[in-house]
């Protein structure tokens, strides 16, 4: 359940994150859902292929590629009343993506038995890299790569989840409120 | 023997469009064969990738590899003759692999059992993803991102396989010569 | 043994590489280690994706891991030192990354019965890869892509392991001293 909840915030997070940034760039309609999408679902493609889950499991969340779509078009409807608040909510969606997929994606690697080590990267990976990939696709630096404080936020989710402190409910939802803070 | 057909005329298409563009780029001999065969087969390895087949399947296409290195290779042969034509030829020859392997990869999720947005999304994957590669490892911002018109013909052929309207070897030739013009 | 001695060079000499590409283009400490462990791991995740082994295979390689640390973590702790030699050195360090890793890449693939293609380009691959993936996370064109010098190396490692040229420890050795200089 905790887990699904993480995944509906994160994936409504970054796919409309997406489509703005594509939006900024002019991108056409399906440059839009195009990167929205990729955003979404970058971070687990990258974290499932690093610990060994085929890539292609993501197709059974078919619920969640339905949220993605569905946010992509309410962006792409509303532009205008959303790009005015985007420099200020921008990092907050950024923020709040990362922070619940980190705490997903070194969920995943707990689940899996995989060493501390992997633990932190599937966490580092899973909430960065969507949005690494859709700077390289808006042909921009990675801002994740700049700003260290949203990877140092991700390092310490994976940390707390690899080390057992958090893995009760109302454990993980704390440490999602205090990343995302 | 329809997939051959198709296969082909897209890795030719691609492999010439990225070795172009190298060239553009002034990248050196390996560089430009490497952008070749990066064009030619990045938009299956990503496909494999999110369908689930090995990426490795791809060494099994020795032909292939030894049409596009001749592809390349006439390319780097008669640089002037082609370049001088790239501008009014290049955009059709994009299209024309963009709509051979998209296509190609819809019919390949069909014959793995995959759900219809999984169809569409290989389509579209696989005819735009060796473009996108090519783009980036040149230092440009993906074309297909910019220009819908481009990725609307890989959706649409996605559709027309998914839905199995196009599945006789004629629908898929007249399927190909629509979404190419 | 030999294996053993060729990646730890590399991953040295790459993780080396990636931190200072990213202290040069200011990224944060967490940007300067993820590049520094991106640019010595991407290689071989490319080639284990192209070659059919799983990617999480890499997670076996503690000590290469913690070596990487190690080596980025003296760079963030001597820039100016290390900057300073970097003009003079960085393209050293980045033919040694790549000569390594070559012949490595190479001994992988022909360990696997793969085909002399598959050898090349997996020598091609594991030698270049990191470093493509450094520059495209570091906003720049590809390095390897335009000075062909480099390039060029991989093949010759590549083919001369394919061929059964080089296959006792002495010879690997010379291969590399060969390669680097």
């Amino acid at each position: 359940m905790t887990w699904e909840v993480l995944s509906i915030i994160g994936t409504i997070a970054f796919a409309v994150s997406g489509a703005i940034i594509a939006m900024e760039e002019e991108y056409d309609i399906l440059g839009v859902y195009i990167l929205g999408i990729v955003t979404a679902f970058g971070g687990g493609a990258i974290r499932n292929l690093l610990i060994g889950v085929p890539v292609s499991a993501l197709w059974e969340q078919g619920m969640f590629f339905q949220i993605a779509l569905l946010s992509i078009t309410a962006v792409f409807l509303f532009p205008n009343n959303l790009l005015k608040h985007w420099r200020r909510w921008g990092n907050f969606f950024d923020a709040m993506g990362l922070s619940a997929f980190a705490i997903q994606g070194a969920l995943y690697a707990v689940a899996m038995d995989h060493p501390m080590s992997a633990v932190i990267v599937a966490a580092v990976l899973t909430g960065s890299g969507g949005g690494i990939v859709r700077d390289l696709l808006a042909g921009r630096k990675p801002l994740v790569l700049r700003s260290e404080i949203y990877a140092v936020w991700a390092i310490i989710a994976g940390f707390a989840v690899g080390i057992g402190a958090a893995s009760e409910p109302w454990q993980l939802y704390a440490l999602f409120v205090l990343t995302t803070g």
